[in-house]
């Protein structure tokens, strides 16, 4: 049988849940990307990458309430011809950068200098039922910090700070209003131990639609817990203060409080807030309702949602937590830390036209080839150009010229070269946009 | 019982084959990455990611005698915790990434434009035995061309310049002489056609060994495969050129053998070499013994080896194919392009510590913490050089300046800022490398 008779076409289909972007999108997604990483170097956190696996033991052993919920999304690998006999561990693909993070630090504890300031921005995996801003295969761009014993408050002030600065310049972004909410997790636990209410998960669950839902079904809701109706009252009037002013927190939390974890907890915040002053009005405000589910998180806590669309839930979150290597290594390692969700906050300005995607080609000039004998020349000519570091597509082909500025004007390349046509000619540049033409030297040229 | 009580301490180890950098290390890879990327948008190349996984029925409709090796390696993933009836395709982590290009220019034909002109840089994946150089997760940076019906050779000529350029000049290969070695398929598996010989695959894979076995034992493989002495004769004298000289590839070719196909593939490689001919000497050679072992390689093909250490394999290779994305779609996609192995190649620099790993973190300039009163002051002249664009730390601790400026030497952060530690006083900045301490203003400094 030949091969010709063998071809069988399969046709592809998109795979729910793994996006997929053309180019000129994809060119965006760069562009963010390039501006995350840019500003957390600027403020001096180093990149690092883990494997996109860890040892499913690994990731077990990570512990916490939140354990059994996430494993449910866990994506196991396997060679498609594996050995029956092997004895390698099981593999899984990270369901997020803080079970990496944790290890890394654990494995390679005495070649890092604390405090380890690290970013990292990778794709995860869940196998979570696809559906909009939600897909099994996103990425992530993480900023944390971890120290020996002993983590500044510092640290969970310049969270935001940093996390404002790069989600508000984002290109797509000029006119969206974005909010930071933060908490800390000492104040609302602390008046649940107080109060002595048992199951406070359960408490703080609903507390966390207060967004979401009527407030008068919240309350319906924790009274059906067996929550005392002035318990209630209490915990509502503690979680309804929303304010960026940091004597607002003292006082508020001091009316219902005076408990030594719940003042810490005021302080801290309070700190915060004083330390993010410098911020336009609506973008950071303490909100005591913010829980965040996660488990491990011990002190602040913060989410970012949209102003105008709460309801669409945070696209930035993150918190600190007081020990979060210490299920890999016998060390205490406090850190802080916050997640940009960004295939989710992404995807959002893509589908609502904000991200400009039209330009195809990074190229800033295509030049022509006006005939096959002047391949040597458009050659030469794109690579003076380049030499200078712009970006030169070389024709391939000499077809017309018409043809030549319609595959420039197709892919968006803004500007298209002529080497001169006869050997006393000029060089000329022609931007697509203006459309003037005019000489140019492939040396001294610039783009304006 | 406690949680204190149920902790257990579970010491993570390396994955064997699934490489992890230190920061100072991660540093250099991600220059690295810059570097090949921004030479690659240089000629005007366009970026695209494709998901981790494929479909595993994509990645088997590849097709090709290539298809039954390859498919040992694939790793597939499951959910921990998948429905047992599940419907969905099953899927696998790609292994290269022609095959997602393929698919994807098949899926999004009626959205591209042609000649599709695009780079990849991601993770791939292959469950092979992890040895010296052999990684199972790793990195490879693709530069392909594929064009509707008819691609000019012009591309085939392109892409080694491209790839001369960038490997050239990555940052540790100053010293290391690379060599491009250059074939076009139609010459050799001419000749074997009008040889009329049987097993072809069997006879260019040990021609493929002449860099690494003797050439006597060769040709008694060969004599074993029952090819005539008269056959092999000819076979090692057209393979056993290697020249930069156009002419000299015309000549030799047609001394052995004027039939079309042979002619063709000779012609091509000279035009490939005539383009060429910028490059300095040594760094591109047309060498005939050169196969490449994938069968869908049609025309030119390229591989890349260090000059003075050929065993070690290739670090970039490729070629051309006549119909890249056939199993796809009903079209005719002939495409040429070229991959570079990157983890193979960064990992052999990491471990001659060629790479100059050496600062950990990414800033420019630490801005000391005189005293807890300064801390505004510290952050406001953090923020001053930030602004304009330099990378700076604050320190986050009060603590004794010797303190300080040791975490910058750790770190390896060149400048260590001094905001004026009382009222009068001036911003100083110290030059950790020379020592030299000078008034400075943070609105104007630069760094030298």
């Amino acid at each position: 049988m030949s091969k010709k008779q063998k071809k069988h076409i399969y046709k592809p289909r998109p795979i729910s849940g793994f996006p997929e972007w053309l180019p000129q999108v994809r060119r965006i997604e760069q562009q963010w990307m390039d501006h995350i990483r840019e500003t957390f170097e600027r403020y001096g956190y180093c990149s690092i990458e883990t494997p996109s696996v860890e040892e499913l033991d690994v990731i077990n052993a990570k512990g916490g309430d939140g354990g059994a919920d996430v494993d449910k999304e866990v994506y196991v690998i396997e060679r498609l011809h594996k050995d029956e006999d092997s004895k390698e561990a099981r593999l899984a693909l990270h369901f997020d950068q803080t079970v990496p993070l944790a290890r890394y630090v654990a494995q390679h504890f005495n070649d890092l200098v604390f405090p380890f300031k690290r970013y990292q921005m990778q794709r995860v995996w869940r196998g979570e039922r696809p559906q909009a801003g939600r897909f099994r295969e996103f990425y992530q761009c993480d900023i944390d910090v971890i120290n020996i014993d002993n983590l500044p408050l510092h640290f969970d002030a310049e969270m935001p700070a940093i996390i404002w600065e790069t989600l508000s310049s984002l290109s797509g972004m000029e006119d969206e209003n974005i909010c930071l909410r933060i908490s800390n997790r000492k104040i609302l636990m602390g008046l649940l131990d107080d109060l002595e209410i048992e199951n406070k998960v359960d408490v703080t669950r609903w507390i966390d639609k207060l967004d979401k839902l009527d407030a008068n079904l919240i309350k319906k809701e924790i009274g059906d817990l067996g929550v005392s109706a002035a318990a209630i009252e209490k915990i509502m009037s503690l979680v309804s203060l929303k304010t960026r002013d940091p004597q607002a927190i003292l006082d508020h939390v001091a009316s219902i409080s005076t408990s030594e974890a719940i003042t810490e907890g005021a302080e801290e915040l309070a700190f915060v807030m004083k330390n993010l002053a410098h911020l336009p009005e609506g973008a950071a405000v303490a909100d005591l309702a913010i829980v965040r589910g996660l488990d491990y998180y011990t002190g602040t806590v913060y989410e970012t949602v949209f102003t105008d669309d709460p309801a669409y839930g945070s696209i930035c979150s993150g918190g600190r937590y007081d020990d979060l290597a210490g299920n890999y290594i016998n060390k205490h390692l406090p850190g802080v830390g916050i997640s940009i969700g960004f295939s989710r906050l992404f995807d959002r300005l893509r589908i609502a036209n904000k991200l400009g995607a039209e330009r195809i080609s990074p190229a800033d000039v295509l030049v022509v080839l006006p005939s096959e004998d002047k391949r040597g020349l458009t050659a030469v000519t794109a690579q003076r150009l380049r030499a200078r570091g712009i970006k030169v597509e070389q024709y391939h082909n000499p077809q017309k010229i018409g043809k030549q500025m319609s595959y420039a004007e197709k892919k968006g390349i803004p500007y298209v070269w002529f080497p001169p046509f006869d050997d006393d000619g000029a060089h000329e540049v022609k931007n697509m946009a203006s459309k003037e033409q005019a000489a140019a030297d492939p040396d001294a040229w610039k783009m304006p």
